[in-house]
Protein backbone atom coordinates (compact mmCIF):
# COMPACT_ATOMS: atom_id res chain seq x y z
CA UNK A 1 0.00 0.00 0.00
CA UNK A 2 1.26 3.68 -0.61
CA UNK A 3 2.69 5.40 2.02
CA UNK A 4 1.00 7.82 4.62
CA UNK A 5 -1.12 11.25 3.48
CA UNK A 6 0.14 13.42 5.71
CA UNK A 7 -3.32 15.30 7.28
CA UNK A 8 -3.74 18.17 9.35
CA UNK A 9 -3.56 15.82 12.56
CA UNK A 10 -0.47 13.89 11.78
CA UNK A 11 1.72 16.79 9.52
CA UNK A 12 4.66 17.63 12.21
CA UNK A 13 4.32 21.09 12.31
CA UNK A 14 6.93 22.19 15.09
CA UNK A 15 9.79 20.47 13.62
CA UNK A 16 8.64 18.94 10.43
CA UNK A 17 12.17 16.94 9.87
CA UNK A 18 11.24 14.69 13.01
CA UNK A 19 8.15 13.36 11.16
CA UNK A 20 8.23 10.51 8.67
CA UNK A 21 5.28 8.90 7.07
CA UNK A 22 6.66 5.61 4.95
CA UNK A 23 4.75 2.65 6.39
CA UNK A 24 8.43 1.00 6.81
CA UNK A 25 9.35 3.13 9.43
CA UNK A 26 5.75 3.24 10.98
CA UNK A 27 5.08 -0.40 11.05
CA UNK A 28 8.59 -0.72 12.32
CA UNK A 29 7.83 1.28 15.32
CA UNK A 30 4.41 -0.63 15.66
CA UNK A 31 6.32 -3.77 15.25
CA UNK A 32 8.91 -3.70 17.88
CA UNK A 33 6.08 -1.81 20.61
CA UNK A 34 3.46 -3.68 22.33
CA UNK A 35 1.83 -1.28 24.57
CA UNK A 36 -0.13 1.35 23.15
CA UNK A 37 -2.36 4.38 24.79
CA UNK A 38 -5.59 4.60 22.97
CA UNK A 39 -7.60 7.83 23.28
CA UNK A 40 -11.00 8.24 22.57
CA UNK A 41 -14.10 10.36 24.26
CA UNK A 42 -16.47 9.28 26.66
CA UNK A 43 -19.59 11.55 27.47
CA UNK A 44 -18.03 14.63 25.85
CA UNK A 45 -14.54 13.79 28.13
CA UNK A 46 -10.70 12.43 27.36
CA UNK A 47 -10.10 8.73 28.25
CA UNK A 48 -6.78 6.96 27.52
CA UNK A 49 -6.36 3.30 28.02
CA UNK A 50 -3.11 1.40 27.93
CA UNK A 51 -3.35 -1.99 25.82
CA UNK A 52 -1.31 -4.33 23.61
CA UNK A 53 -1.92 -4.77 20.69
CA UNK A 54 -1.31 -6.88 17.50
CA UNK A 55 -0.53 -6.01 13.44
CA UNK A 56 -1.92 -7.31 10.64
CA UNK A 57 -0.40 -5.76 6.92
CA UNK A 58 -2.33 -2.33 7.02
CA UNK A 59 -5.07 -3.15 10.18
CA UNK A 60 -4.19 -2.47 13.59
CA UNK A 61 -6.02 -5.16 16.18
CA UNK A 62 -6.61 -3.92 19.85
CA UNK A 63 -8.70 -6.70 21.65
CA UNK A 64 -9.73 -8.00 25.18
CA UNK A 65 -11.32 -5.74 28.19
CA UNK A 66 -9.68 -2.21 26.66
CA UNK A 67 -11.31 -3.05 23.84
CA UNK A 68 -14.74 -4.08 26.02
CA UNK A 69 -14.27 -1.00 27.46
CA UNK A 70 -13.92 1.44 24.70
CA UNK A 71 -17.10 -0.44 22.98
CA UNK A 72 -19.09 -0.23 26.58
CA UNK A 73 -21.30 2.86 25.57
CA UNK A 74 -20.28 3.51 22.50
CA UNK A 75 -21.67 1.18 20.20
CA UNK A 76 -20.03 -0.39 17.20
CA UNK A 77 -17.03 1.72 15.96
CA UNK A 78 -15.33 4.33 18.33
CA UNK A 79 -13.23 7.75 17.32
CA UNK A 80 -10.18 6.88 18.57
CA UNK A 81 -5.73 7.94 18.86
CA UNK A 82 -3.40 5.42 19.35
CA UNK A 83 0.13 6.47 20.31
CA UNK A 84 2.96 3.92 20.33
CA UNK A 85 5.97 5.41 21.84
CA UNK A 86 9.60 3.68 22.16
CA UNK A 87 11.78 5.52 24.42
CA UNK A 88 15.51 5.14 23.26
CA UNK A 89 17.14 7.55 25.43
CA UNK A 90 17.57 10.85 27.82
CA UNK A 91 18.77 13.59 26.09
CA UNK A 92 21.57 15.94 28.63
CA UNK A 93 22.09 19.16 27.60
CA UNK A 94 24.40 21.92 28.91
CA UNK A 95 21.14 24.26 29.32
CA UNK A 96 18.45 22.58 31.26
CA UNK A 97 16.05 24.32 28.49
CA UNK A 98 17.88 22.00 25.85
CA UNK A 99 17.19 18.89 27.31
CA UNK A 100 15.24 16.39 25.53
CA UNK A 101 14.54 12.64 25.18
CA UNK A 102 15.92 10.52 21.83
CA UNK A 103 12.34 8.32 21.28
CA UNK A 104 10.30 7.07 18.04
CA UNK A 105 6.51 7.05 18.55
CA UNK A 106 3.79 6.45 16.11
CA UNK A 107 -0.04 8.84 16.01
CA UNK A 108 -3.01 6.83 14.41
CA UNK A 109 -6.17 8.23 14.00
CA UNK A 110 -8.96 6.55 13.11
CA UNK A 111 -12.25 4.21 13.88
CA UNK A 112 -11.96 1.24 14.79
CA UNK A 113 -14.60 -1.41 14.33
CA UNK A 114 -15.66 -4.07 16.55
CA UNK A 115 -14.61 -7.44 14.25
CA UNK A 116 -17.57 -9.70 13.83
CA UNK A 117 -15.90 -12.52 11.47
CA UNK A 118 -14.81 -15.33 13.47
CA UNK A 119 -12.24 -16.24 11.10
CA UNK A 120 -10.53 -12.18 11.16
CA UNK A 121 -11.39 -12.66 14.37
CA UNK A 122 -9.03 -15.52 15.21
CA UNK A 123 -6.77 -14.35 12.70
CA UNK A 124 -6.12 -11.10 14.40
CA UNK A 125 -6.03 -13.23 17.93
CA UNK A 126 -3.43 -15.03 16.33
CA UNK A 127 -1.36 -12.05 15.26
CA UNK A 128 -2.01 -10.57 18.63
CA UNK A 129 -0.15 -13.56 20.39
CA UNK A 130 2.83 -13.07 17.67
CA UNK A 131 3.24 -9.85 17.69
CA UNK A 132 3.52 -10.26 21.64
CA UNK A 133 5.72 -13.61 21.97
CA UNK A 134 7.11 -15.02 18.45
CA UNK A 135 6.18 -18.69 18.33
CA UNK A 136 3.92 -19.01 21.70
CA UNK A 137 0.46 -19.77 19.77
CA UNK A 138 1.54 -23.17 18.35
CA UNK A 139 2.24 -24.12 21.77
CA UNK A 140 -1.11 -23.11 23.92
CA UNK A 141 -4.25 -24.08 24.05
CA UNK A 142 -6.65 -22.05 21.28
CA UNK A 143 -9.54 -19.82 22.47
CA UNK A 144 -12.46 -22.00 22.94
CA UNK A 145 -16.20 -20.88 20.94
CA UNK A 146 -16.93 -19.81 24.54
CA UNK A 147 -13.89 -17.71 24.61
CA UNK A 148 -13.92 -16.65 21.49
CA UNK A 149 -17.12 -14.64 22.52
CA UNK A 150 -16.18 -13.32 25.22
CA UNK A 151 -13.41 -11.58 23.41
CA UNK A 152 -14.16 -8.35 21.71
CA UNK A 153 -11.70 -7.71 19.04
CA UNK A 154 -11.81 -3.64 17.55
CA UNK A 155 -9.56 -3.37 14.32
CA UNK A 156 -8.46 0.35 13.43
CA UNK A 157 -7.01 0.31 9.71
CA UNK A 158 -3.82 2.00 9.42
CA UNK A 159 -4.89 5.13 6.99
CA UNK A 160 -3.98 8.26 9.20
CA UNK A 161 -0.63 7.64 11.09
CA UNK A 162 2.73 9.15 11.23
CA UNK A 163 5.62 8.97 12.97
CA UNK A 164 8.15 11.14 15.23
CA UNK A 165 11.52 10.42 15.62
CA UNK A 166 13.99 12.17 17.59
CA UNK A 167 18.05 11.18 17.42
CA UNK A 168 21.76 12.30 18.26
CA UNK A 169 23.05 14.22 20.94
CA UNK A 170 21.39 17.43 22.21
CA UNK A 171 21.80 20.79 20.61
CA UNK A 172 22.72 23.42 22.93
CA UNK A 173 23.02 27.42 22.63
CA UNK A 174 26.06 28.23 20.78
CA UNK A 175 27.40 29.86 24.07
CA UNK A 176 26.70 27.40 26.45
CA UNK A 177 29.62 24.83 24.78
CA UNK A 178 31.80 25.83 26.55
CA UNK A 179 30.35 25.10 30.06
CA UNK A 180 32.19 22.63 31.55
CA UNK A 181 28.99 20.30 32.01
CA UNK A 182 28.93 16.80 30.55
CA UNK A 183 26.32 15.94 27.54
CA UNK A 184 25.46 13.59 25.61
CA UNK A 185 22.51 10.59 26.13
CA UNK A 186 22.12 8.07 28.28
CA UNK A 187 21.06 5.13 26.18
CA UNK A 188 17.49 2.87 27.36
CA UNK A 189 16.13 0.20 26.12
CA UNK A 190 13.53 -2.28 27.25
CA UNK A 191 15.36 -5.93 29.13
CA UNK A 192 13.80 -9.14 29.82
CA UNK A 193 15.02 -10.53 32.90
CA UNK A 194 15.29 -14.59 33.62
CA UNK A 195 11.70 -16.15 32.98
CA UNK A 196 9.80 -16.81 36.23
CA UNK A 197 7.79 -20.17 36.73
CA UNK A 198 4.50 -19.59 37.36
CA UNK A 199 4.59 -22.15 41.17
CA UNK A 200 1.50 -24.26 39.71
CA UNK A 201 4.16 -25.46 36.69
CA UNK A 202 4.44 -29.26 36.24
CA UNK A 203 8.41 -29.22 37.58
CA UNK A 204 9.76 -31.03 34.35
CA UNK A 205 8.62 -28.52 32.03
CA UNK A 206 11.64 -25.98 30.93
CA UNK A 207 10.86 -22.62 29.42
CA UNK A 208 10.74 -22.25 25.88
CA UNK A 209 13.56 -20.62 23.88
CA UNK A 210 11.10 -17.42 23.61
CA UNK A 211 10.56 -16.98 26.96
CA UNK A 212 14.45 -17.26 27.91
CA UNK A 213 15.57 -15.18 24.86
CA UNK A 214 12.79 -12.78 24.67
CA UNK A 215 13.72 -9.42 22.77
CA UNK A 216 11.68 -7.29 20.73
CA UNK A 217 12.02 -7.24 17.02
CA UNK A 218 14.47 -4.23 16.03
CA UNK A 219 14.95 -2.47 13.02
CA UNK A 220 17.82 -0.42 12.48
CA UNK A 221 16.05 2.55 12.61
CA UNK A 222 17.88 4.13 15.46
CA UNK A 223 21.05 3.81 13.45
CA UNK A 224 19.53 4.41 10.01
CA UNK A 225 18.43 7.73 10.73
CA UNK A 226 20.33 10.85 10.35
CA UNK A 227 20.63 12.83 14.01
CA UNK A 228 17.69 14.98 14.04
CA UNK A 229 19.14 17.45 17.12
CA UNK A 230 16.70 20.16 18.62
CA UNK B 1 -3.54 14.97 51.92
CA UNK B 2 -6.09 12.52 51.88
CA UNK B 3 -6.41 9.23 49.80
CA UNK B 4 -8.27 10.15 46.36
CA UNK B 5 -11.68 8.94 46.52
CA UNK B 6 -12.87 6.85 43.74
CA UNK B 7 -14.67 8.25 41.34
CA UNK B 8 -17.16 6.63 38.62
CA UNK B 9 -14.04 7.46 36.21
CA UNK B 10 -11.34 5.91 38.79
CA UNK B 11 -13.32 3.24 40.08
CA UNK B 12 -12.11 -0.33 38.86
CA UNK B 13 -15.18 -2.13 37.98
CA UNK B 14 -13.76 -5.08 36.20
CA UNK B 15 -11.66 -6.31 38.36
CA UNK B 16 -11.59 -4.41 41.66
CA UNK B 17 -9.26 -5.86 43.55
CA UNK B 18 -6.55 -4.50 40.77
CA UNK B 19 -7.58 -0.66 41.93
CA UNK B 20 -5.75 1.19 44.21
CA UNK B 21 -6.88 4.72 45.45
CA UNK B 22 -4.06 6.08 48.28
CA UNK B 23 -1.72 8.29 47.56
CA UNK B 24 1.63 6.37 48.13
CA UNK B 25 0.93 3.84 45.56
CA UNK B 26 -0.56 6.23 42.86
CA UNK B 27 2.63 8.74 43.70
CA UNK B 28 5.49 5.89 43.78
CA UNK B 29 4.20 4.64 40.58
CA UNK B 30 4.12 8.39 38.84
CA UNK B 31 8.02 8.86 40.49
CA UNK B 32 9.32 5.63 38.43
CA UNK B 33 7.79 6.52 35.35
CA UNK B 34 9.03 9.86 33.43
CA UNK B 35 6.64 9.38 30.35
CA UNK B 36 3.28 10.09 30.55
CA UNK B 37 0.49 10.20 27.42
CA UNK B 38 -1.76 12.79 27.70
CA UNK B 39 -5.52 12.61 26.16
CA UNK B 40 -7.38 15.41 25.17
CA UNK B 41 -10.39 16.64 22.58
CA UNK B 42 -9.36 18.99 19.64
CA UNK B 43 -12.26 19.68 17.86
CA UNK B 44 -14.45 17.16 19.02
CA UNK B 45 -11.91 14.46 18.35
CA UNK B 46 -9.82 12.48 20.50
CA UNK B 47 -5.38 13.58 20.76
CA UNK B 48 -2.89 11.30 22.33
CA UNK B 49 0.78 12.96 22.93
CA UNK B 50 3.32 11.11 24.61
CA UNK B 51 5.23 13.76 26.87
CA UNK B 52 7.65 13.53 30.31
CA UNK B 53 6.41 15.47 33.59
CA UNK B 54 7.35 16.12 37.01
CA UNK B 55 5.61 15.88 39.99
CA UNK B 56 5.79 18.33 42.96
CA UNK B 57 3.50 17.71 46.25
CA UNK B 58 -0.22 16.74 44.59
CA UNK B 59 0.18 18.72 41.64
CA UNK B 60 1.44 17.14 37.83
CA UNK B 61 3.60 19.20 35.60
CA UNK B 62 3.63 19.06 31.90
CA UNK B 63 5.29 21.37 29.53
CA UNK B 64 7.04 22.35 26.45
CA UNK B 65 5.99 21.54 22.89
CA UNK B 66 3.40 19.12 24.00
CA UNK B 67 2.10 21.81 26.28
CA UNK B 68 2.59 24.03 24.11
CA UNK B 69 0.31 22.37 21.18
CA UNK B 70 -2.28 21.68 23.95
CA UNK B 71 -3.27 24.46 24.66
CA UNK B 72 -2.34 25.89 21.15
CA UNK B 73 -5.83 26.50 20.68
CA UNK B 74 -7.70 25.57 23.99
CA UNK B 75 -7.15 28.83 25.77
CA UNK B 76 -6.32 28.58 29.92
CA UNK B 77 -7.33 25.33 30.80
CA UNK B 78 -7.95 21.67 28.91
CA UNK B 79 -9.81 18.72 29.80
CA UNK B 80 -6.94 16.02 30.17
CA UNK B 81 -6.82 12.30 30.88
CA UNK B 82 -3.24 11.21 31.60
CA UNK B 83 -1.82 7.59 31.88
CA UNK B 84 1.15 6.40 33.30
CA UNK B 85 2.41 2.65 32.64
CA UNK B 86 4.68 0.41 33.84
CA UNK B 87 5.24 -2.43 32.33
CA UNK B 88 6.80 -5.35 34.57
CA UNK B 89 6.24 -8.24 32.67
CA UNK B 90 4.58 -10.88 29.99
CA UNK B 91 1.82 -13.24 31.83
CA UNK B 92 2.42 -16.59 29.86
CA UNK B 93 -0.33 -19.00 30.63
CA UNK B 94 -1.40 -22.46 29.26
CA UNK B 95 -4.41 -21.03 27.32
CA UNK B 96 -4.11 -18.14 24.26
CA UNK B 97 -7.29 -16.44 26.15
CA UNK B 98 -5.57 -16.01 29.40
CA UNK B 99 -2.56 -13.88 28.32
CA UNK B 100 -1.90 -11.27 30.31
CA UNK B 101 0.70 -8.51 31.44
CA UNK B 102 1.94 -7.37 34.83
CA UNK B 103 2.07 -3.61 34.93
CA UNK B 104 1.07 -0.62 37.06
CA UNK B 105 -0.67 2.02 35.68
CA UNK B 106 -1.56 5.54 37.22
CA UNK B 107 -4.90 7.61 35.46
CA UNK B 108 -5.64 10.88 36.01
CA UNK B 109 -8.64 13.12 35.29
CA UNK B 110 -8.83 17.02 35.23
CA UNK B 111 -7.81 20.52 34.01
CA UNK B 112 -4.46 21.66 33.02
CA UNK B 113 -3.95 24.93 33.55
CA UNK B 114 -1.25 27.53 32.53
CA UNK B 115 1.26 28.33 35.21
CA UNK B 116 2.27 32.05 35.07
CA UNK B 117 3.62 32.85 38.35
CA UNK B 118 7.34 32.34 37.38
CA UNK B 119 8.76 30.88 40.78
CA UNK B 120 6.34 28.40 40.64
CA UNK B 121 7.38 27.58 36.77
CA UNK B 122 10.67 27.73 37.85
CA UNK B 123 9.84 25.63 40.35
CA UNK B 124 8.32 22.78 38.07
CA UNK B 125 10.77 23.22 35.58
CA UNK B 126 13.47 22.14 38.60
CA UNK B 127 11.13 19.20 39.40
CA UNK B 128 10.75 18.54 35.70
CA UNK B 129 14.53 17.76 35.94
CA UNK B 130 14.64 16.48 39.32
CA UNK B 131 12.20 13.84 38.14
CA UNK B 132 14.05 13.12 35.50
CA UNK B 133 17.69 13.13 36.15
CA UNK B 134 17.99 13.39 39.82
CA UNK B 135 21.50 15.98 40.40
CA UNK B 136 21.07 17.43 37.11
CA UNK B 137 19.92 20.80 37.69
CA UNK B 138 22.75 21.87 39.72
CA UNK B 139 24.94 20.80 37.08
CA UNK B 140 23.35 22.77 33.77
CA UNK B 141 22.86 26.51 33.15
CA UNK B 142 19.63 27.48 34.22
CA UNK B 143 16.46 28.64 32.18
CA UNK B 144 17.25 32.50 30.54
CA UNK B 145 13.99 34.77 30.82
CA UNK B 146 13.49 34.57 27.46
CA UNK B 147 13.35 30.76 27.70
CA UNK B 148 11.04 30.94 30.57
CA UNK B 149 9.08 32.93 28.22
CA UNK B 150 9.32 30.47 25.28
CA UNK B 151 8.45 27.53 27.88
CA UNK B 152 4.47 26.50 28.67
CA UNK B 153 4.01 24.96 31.53
CA UNK B 154 1.09 23.42 32.87
CA UNK B 155 -0.14 22.00 36.33
CA UNK B 156 -2.84 19.23 36.84
CA UNK B 157 -3.86 19.03 40.52
CA UNK B 158 -3.84 15.15 41.42
CA UNK B 159 -7.19 15.11 42.63
CA UNK B 160 -9.07 12.53 40.48
CA UNK B 161 -6.48 9.87 40.14
CA UNK B 162 -6.17 5.54 40.58
CA UNK B 163 -3.97 3.17 40.00
CA UNK B 164 -3.91 -0.48 38.72
CA UNK B 165 -1.96 -2.87 39.28
CA UNK B 166 -1.71 -6.42 38.17
CA UNK B 167 1.11 -8.99 39.40
CA UNK B 168 1.86 -12.75 40.09
CA UNK B 169 1.45 -15.93 37.79
CA UNK B 170 -1.49 -16.43 35.10
CA UNK B 171 -4.86 -18.08 36.16
CA UNK B 172 -5.37 -20.59 34.11
CA UNK B 173 -8.78 -22.65 33.72
CA UNK B 174 -8.73 -25.55 35.96
CA UNK B 175 -8.68 -27.98 32.74
CA UNK B 176 -5.58 -26.45 31.57
CA UNK B 177 -3.02 -26.82 34.30
CA UNK B 178 -2.56 -30.08 33.24
CA UNK B 179 -1.16 -29.60 29.89
CA UNK B 180 2.65 -29.71 28.88
CA UNK B 181 2.80 -26.13 28.56
CA UNK B 182 5.49 -23.58 30.34
CA UNK B 183 3.87 -20.93 31.92
CA UNK B 184 5.21 -18.02 34.18
CA UNK B 185 6.53 -14.65 34.02
CA UNK B 186 9.03 -12.56 31.50
CA UNK B 187 9.97 -9.98 33.44
CA UNK B 188 10.61 -6.37 32.03
CA UNK B 189 12.06 -3.55 32.98
CA UNK B 190 13.58 -0.61 31.77
CA UNK B 191 17.51 -1.12 31.47
CA UNK B 192 20.29 2.19 31.16
CA UNK B 193 23.29 1.83 29.04
CA UNK B 194 26.36 3.11 29.15
CA UNK B 195 26.18 6.99 28.71
CA UNK B 196 27.37 8.27 25.20
CA UNK B 197 28.98 11.35 24.95
CA UNK B 198 27.59 14.22 22.55
CA UNK B 199 30.79 14.68 19.97
CA UNK B 200 30.94 18.25 20.55
CA UNK B 201 31.77 17.82 24.33
CA UNK B 202 35.05 18.25 25.48
CA UNK B 203 37.37 15.82 25.64
CA UNK B 204 38.07 16.08 29.74
CA UNK B 205 34.58 15.97 30.82
CA UNK B 206 33.43 12.73 32.33
CA UNK B 207 29.83 11.36 32.77
CA UNK B 208 28.75 12.25 36.38
CA UNK B 209 27.43 9.56 38.25
CA UNK B 210 23.62 10.09 37.72
CA UNK B 211 24.84 9.28 33.72
CA UNK B 212 26.76 6.40 34.45
CA UNK B 213 24.60 4.42 37.28
CA UNK B 214 20.80 5.80 36.22
CA UNK B 215 18.10 4.30 37.72
CA UNK B 216 14.43 4.76 38.21
CA UNK B 217 13.36 5.31 41.77
CA UNK B 218 11.82 1.62 42.46
CA UNK B 219 9.19 1.27 45.82
CA UNK B 220 8.85 -1.97 47.09
CA UNK B 221 5.40 -1.94 45.40
CA UNK B 222 6.14 -5.31 42.71
CA UNK B 223 7.37 -7.34 45.89
CA UNK B 224 4.66 -5.55 48.39
CA UNK B 225 1.47 -6.71 47.21
CA UNK B 226 -0.35 -9.51 47.10
CA UNK B 227 -0.33 -11.65 43.70
CA UNK B 228 -3.39 -10.29 42.07
CA UNK B 229 -3.93 -12.72 39.30
CA UNK B 230 -6.81 -13.43 36.44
Amino acid sequence: MDDFIPSSRTTLKRIPKRGAYDRDTVYGILDEGFLCHVGFIVEGRPCVIPTAYGRVGDNLYLHGSAASRLLRSLGESVDVCVEVTLVDGIVLARSAFHHSMNYRSVVIFGNGGIVHESGEKLEALRAFSEHMIPGRWEDVREPSQNEMKATTVICLPLIEASAKIRTGPPLDEEQDYNLPVWAGEIPLSLKAGEPVADPALRAQIDPPSYARNYTRPTKALRLGLPSQSG
